[in-house]
């Protein structure tokens, strides 16, 4: 029988994972493909490493592996460098459709990626760079194409919700929590893009390109990390029966969109509310299909390399170019770099987190500049002294503008009573 | 611009809504497909009723719109009738490709109706059959296609979850309960195949074949229903930590599968636990993604309606007979009928309801009959006399065989101090 060769760019926990189901289930993956698939190069940049494989099948070459008349699909999994981006466009230039794990590279760079596949009468696949082992970009290309998604929140890191979910559950610090995940390996040495948002803010672009058939800069995202947050803060959900979690939101607002990532409150009742630890969630609201929610493994070698060896599948399936895929399920002229909408205009309900000194008329004057920019307060409560004289105030307000919020609390910010800069979660319920 | 003309076979509420997605959202799926759709016939049962489309439309022959030279794609949403087989028959036979939402069909006639279409050069598409605008059909064809599904259990018939979710949370009778669900139009005026499990038995062929590549008889899919469901039992459940699902279950063993449908105690913290009201649910098992959920709507005119579009625009993508796409994801050599795991021989928890007579011995000859069946009790639980001097005995078992628990109940019934037929809820937690 003819196998269809592959090449893999990458050769870490996911590029093994993927050799293995290759492997293990290659007779299962045999029911299912007009085609088997053998891998034909594996490109490493360690030659000498021990990697448990034939020597035959390494190389350092990216070239040569991309480039042999013999191989048909590239499967890129070398993470966000030069050398990729490189390969996936020698791969496409010379008509091999390429799979990829690679949000960033997807996010900053799908639109040139997707117009050299469809030149060049090849495809590009990349189901693997958001939430994982779960078919997300799937079924919002083909399962939900019917809808347009008017609003979706995503739990779309899983560092960051392993992170909250603990300090919930166990009402440990911020930094304690990431020590920890950094020694069960949940979290990288430097957790900069996971807790920053910039993570989350990757695949939120590839999600917006498949919701809304948009095409946006990642530094058109609004992206606040979760690093600021504090037990009180887990502890002040709780009590107004919320939850804090890391999500990646666009809503549709005719022809905007939103496009933002930050701590967010939800109310403990939303399916969302329910995802904790390491897991992934993405909960969409469709026009027709109503709302729904797809929850699994957003990483780890076995359930990334499952939505790769799916794309392969999809590919090994489809055989012949001009098969009908298009990369986003929009068609390529319909496909528009655009921006979202201005995060300053856009409104949500706020929870508020003052450090002040304990003085008298500190109150007063909180809440007249609230007033003076139009925000109205549903609660305030304040949380008895702590060690150092400050006194948290909390303040939960009906729905507002971001615009507002930054101008309040920059006139509050400058004032003498405030102890430390004034943080916010943003909240997402029914009253947005 | 040309436009692929469809035929809709049915008009009723699915059809409907369809039709209102096509007309609605046309500007938006232009950008999602490489031609337009448009509706060419609609064939109803009864010309003389308004349903607010141009007449013209409108027909009550079958073979004249599936046969019809203009039309490549028939949407057949007739129901469980001897006309909507012969309807999709026809068009495969002419060459027309087939969009179905009818769970019963597909799970009687799969297999023919697949063969059909490969021979014709069409392809048959049914993601509205199961799960209704939850694209899990997709997801396990494509998405998570390079897995074997070690389980799945799904909540499939949101009737029954309606039902026992509301008996849960008013602590009222089934009867009350289903009266109310058929007043408010969630249950139908025979609600058997809902609430007596046939329904779902359907639906789980479909995902049978989806997930094993195995063609199984419905009546061979061991089904109970939930209309003997007590308050007394969600009481029990909830006392132990559990929460009693209508479940549709297929877990994989070696080369066998098990294929059953009944209400389940599934622990409380379980992702399935909290899908309340007329939602459905799929959870699954796969060898690398891990286990992760599917949540929407699983009926309703939108929501089906959504997923039938679905169907439609990846036609349409793919355009050309022969594309790769397969009804299953299994080669049609890889396609066989089979039969699931002997339901005798299955091994699970259960919880067990007695209703005996308050007499001396009783307990001792209910757990001496248990123990000759190799049944081991994990708790018993005596709930007090209620009005008729009967007592309800409660009993959790730990892991054991069907066919013992059937043996010993049957044994156990025949005795003078039962007062009534023993009722049994299967138990799927971490002890299977």
């Amino acid at each position: 029988m003819n196998s269809m060769k592959i090449a893999l760019l990458g050769f870490g926990t996911v590029g093994k994972s993927v050799y293995e189901i290759l492997k293990g289930n290659a007779e299962w993956l045999s029911q299912k493909m007009p085609e088997a698939i053998s891998v034909k190069h594996i490109v490493v940049r360690d030659l000498s490493k021990d990697r448990g494989v034939e020597a035959s099948l390494l190389t350092t070459d990216v070239q040569k592996a991309v480039t042999d008349a013999d191989v048909s699909i590239i499967v890129e999994l070398m993470g966000d460098c030069p050398e990729a981006l490189e390969g996936m466009r020698l791969a496409l230039q010379n008509g091999k459709s390429v799979v990829t794990a690679n949000k960033a590279l997807v996010a900053k760079h799908g639109l040139e990626l997707f117009e050299l596949a469809k030149k060049n009468n090849c495809e590009i696949l990349f189901e693997a760079s958001v939430g994982g082992g779960i078919p997300v970009l799937r079924a919002l290309r083909e399962g939900l194409s019917a809808n347009k998604i008017h609003s979706l929140m995503g739990i779309i890191n899983g560092t960051s919700n392993f992170i909250l979910s603990k300090m919930k559950s166990e009402g440990a610090s911020f930094e304690a929590v990431l020590k920890e995940a950094q020694d069960l390996g949940f979290a990288e040495a430097d957790p900069s893009a996971d807790v920053e948002g910039h993570d989350a803010a990757h695949k939120l672009c590839i999600l917006a390109m498949l919701c809304h058939g948009r095409v946006i800069d990642v530094n058109d995202v609004f992206v606040r990390g979760i690093h600021f947050i504090r037990p009180i803060d887990l502890e002040m959900a709780e009590r107004f029966g919320y939850v804090i979690k890391p999500l990646g939101i666009t809503k549709l607002h005719g022809d905007e969109f939103e496009a933002r990532v930050h701590p967010t409150m939800i109310k403990k009742s939303r399916p969302l509310a329910h995802i904790n630890g390491s897991l992934n969630a993405i909960y969409y609201e469709g026009d027709f299909s109503k709302e729904g929610m797809l929850t699994g493994h957003g990483a780890g070698g076995h359930p990334t390399a499952s939505a790769v060896v799916s794309d392969i599948v999809e590919l090994v399936r489809a055989q012949k170019a001009n098969s009908g895929l298009e990369p986003t399920g929009f068609l390529p002229n319909a496909l528009k770099p655009t921006k979202p909408k201005d995060p300053m205009q856009i409104q949500t309900r706020y929870y508020i987190r003052f450090s002040v000194k304990d003085e008298p008329k500190v109150l007063a004057c909180l809440t007249s500049i609230l007033g003076e920019h139009n925000i109205s307060v549903q609660h305030l409560y304040q949380h008895g002294k702590n060690d150092h004289d400050e006194i948290p105030v909390i303040v939960f307000t009906h729905t507002c503008k971001e615009q507002d919020v930054r101008d309040a609390l920059k006139k509050i910010d400058a004032k003498d009573f405030i102890t430390e800069t004034t943080k916010i979660i943003r909240i997402e319920d029914d009253e947005n």
